[in-house]
């Protein structure tokens, strides 16, 4: 038996979670793994406000006592954030001790010194839960995939997005009216911006890209485009087509060139990750070997990341080596690949035009003009306004001269209304 | 740098995918983890019979050249078959060498030697690709959910016939007329009883509900009914009904008893398992903490199974310490858990039943007097016969109630002509 004292920053609702089900399995550990784990300290703003289950004599307002206590091996953070949480996260790894997080903001924006700083002591860095939550995302790639040649990881990494829009499809709603209903249900937060506009989803993509790709993908490389332009309409438009719209980040490399991005994304509506709805995160994964794998699970909620945090403990409480079994990625960008912002994919685009003679053959003029050629085409017959709807899905496109031909176009003829990458075919 | 050395014991499609997979990745596996993985001796049948691009200079005859030589540290095994590989593997794990190994069989039937000879040894044994392929399904019991208490696993883990019943249901053909085709085109072995009897789903059965549920589940412990009575009409029966046959492996733990079970199984249509087509294999989980996940990928095939493989070989080359990376399970059955053969779940009867009044009266009076109740009912007009088809969908009752609720029907008003059971509600 060995026991294994933990020291928690923060301990709020995973916190909380993650002290449940050591407790509730604290005797099944010790039998399974000969670990006996123990919190020993759990830092919190405040201990009289304090709303949690943990005991308060294990509580504190001093970092320090998590930081520096010789007895603690492994530090797990629970603050969100990236300050101060990566600060304390870098100390505790100073200090010697293995960090468990799944705070995606403070990994994605301070990976390189948190890493250089286990490595120079010894200890280890985990992170399962900061991509998918209960998904195994971190582990199937560093080890599993270990030895394969990875060119796509494609996934719903953030719940709330996956949430309105999959209400939006299912009720013909508006983004405005979901989000609202979502904020008062709790499914979307007060200020929703880091998860409608793709910032979270653009951290937990750097992360995934990175180790995928083994090279550095910063989140500034990282393209983002949010949920908050999306309309019932587009959504509608592109079930008449066979699509289904998610908010995917998408990470692909194509020869010695990387992409990196977060965006709406139409998916064929038989494409696996189509079927993924409500709150349900799912990665898809495409290496030279492995071929196609999907992973889905609880991207959140304090259980499900519980369950991947303290798959993360035990892993690190067993290893006499952290730094072995820590999870391993390139921290220098690979000098042989390069990051781009011209991909090519198949694109959807809705314009409202005049409805007159000539304008479609004007459109596609443009888009042949730009060696862009067009797939499909679906006119939507002319509304209140005299103008008509006409929605295009490309062949594959360069990114670049997809906006060049939309940029050419006069808007009195054809005003470019959405523009939806398409993938997954 | 380090370099390990490999042995083959048998080099036929899956070990030639493997060494092809060790030499395009070889350089890349080096600058990622610092190995130089070479293949020093692979043991084939014949050396001059050999079909492989593996170079003559390595092949041998003769497994001692493996098991023996103390510069391979790592023997994979490609073989198949209980015999005698499993002794190859035993010897080569009493010789220090750790073992990697995708045979399901060999595991099953002979886990607590091979265990415990690497145990003693201090060597690794390491089986990833055992179940599901390219899945990283053991990884994610044996260690991302190591904390949690997993209460389900039911998967889709042969390809061949969820092959057949794919093509069964979307062309409405009968078992045998698939089969034939699925022969022909080397999608089932020219003898399938292994495949289409339900054997190798028990065997992966066995190997992840005992790592699932921390005890030991042998495959005589694994109640089994293969396809070779699936009919057309019960497939579309059931779809006609919202449900999709699949033949499943499950692995169930309820409270101290666990339950094992492979057969033919309708899901609702909108389950994510229903979607799983073609030769594609899929595993779904059920945890206390880590709730609904889903691991889906290619179940068979040389890469897809070489990157399974090689993910454990760098592992196992990595690892200075096998035995604790080796992945974990309690190798004799815990005496607090039962197996039981009598676990509940909904059912889906077919009986041809004669075509007067009361008939139906006396069968609902049958499953009553078991204390079974009828959910859903189906009735097909009299065929030729004068006799009615009859469809039961049950809401969740005991397997042996049934069973006696179906002895107990006069043949001559209710002849029973399928019985499947439903899961996923």
């Amino acid at each position: 038996m060995k026991t294994v004292n933990l020291g928690f920053l923060g301990c709020g609702n995973i916190g909380g979670g993650v002290w449940h089900l050591l407790n509730e399995m604290h005797d099944e550990i010790l039998a399974r793994d000969g670990l006996d784990l123990r919190v020993k300290k759990a830092l919190v703003l405040s201990i009289p406000l304090a709303r949690t289950d943990v005991p308060a004599e294990i509580l504190t307002e001093s970092a320090e006592d998590v930081l520096t206590d010789p007895d603690i091996a492994i530090v797990c953070e629970f603050m969100g954030g990236s300050h101060p949480a990566a600060d304390f996260m870098r100390r505790a790894l100073e200090n010697g001790k293995t960090v468990v997080t799944a705070n995606k903001m403070a990994l994605a924006l301070n990976w390189h010194s948190l890493q250089a700083a286990a490595d120079k002591s010894g200890a280890g860095l985990y992170y399962e839960a900061s991509v998918g939550g209960v998904i195994p995302i971190i582990r199937a790639l560093t080890v599993s995939l270990e030895a394969d040649r990875i060119d796509q990881v494609m996934g719903i990494v953030n719940g709330t997005t996956n949430y309105i829009l999959t209400r939006m499809a299912r009720e013909g709603s508006d983004y405005a009216e979901v989000l609202a209903d979502a904020q008062k249900l709790g499914l979307a937060e007060p200020n929703p911006e880091a998860d409608v506009e793709g910032m979270d989803a653009a951290y937990k993509l750097s992360i995934m890209s990175s180790i995928a790709f083994h090279t550095r993908v910063t989140v500034d490389c990282v393209y983002r485009e949010g949920i908050t332009g999306v309309t019932a309409e587009d959504i509608a438009c592109g079930r008449e087509m066979g699509y289904t719209l998610k908010l995917l980040a998408i990470g692909k490399r194509r020869g010695d060139t990387i992409e990196a991005r977060v965006h709406p994304t139409f998916l064929p509506a038989d494409h696996p990750l189509s079927r993924v709805d409500g709150s349900l995160n799912a990665i898809f994964v495409h290496g030279a070997y492995c071929q196609d794998m999907m992973l889905q699970g609880r991207g959140a909620g304090d259980k499900p990341t519980a369950s991947a945090i303290c798959g993360d403990i035990v892993c690190a409480a067993l290893n006499e080596r952290p730094q072995r079994a820590s999870l391993r990625y390139t921290e220098q960008p690979d000098p042989a690949l390069t990051l781009t912002d011209d991909w090519t994919c198949r694109f959807f685009i809705r314009v409202s035009a005049k409805d007159a003679p000539g304008v479609l053959a004007a459109v596609a003029s443009r888009f042949g003009q730009e060696g862009i050629s067009i797939a499909t085409m679906l006119q939507k017959g002319a509304g209140v306004s005299g103008r008509a709807r006409l929605i295009f899905i490309t062949h594959e496109a360069s990114e670049h001269a997809m906006r060049r031909a939309l940029a050419a176009l006069d808007p009195d003829i054809a005003a470019v209304e959405s523009v939806i990458r398409v993938e997954g075919e």
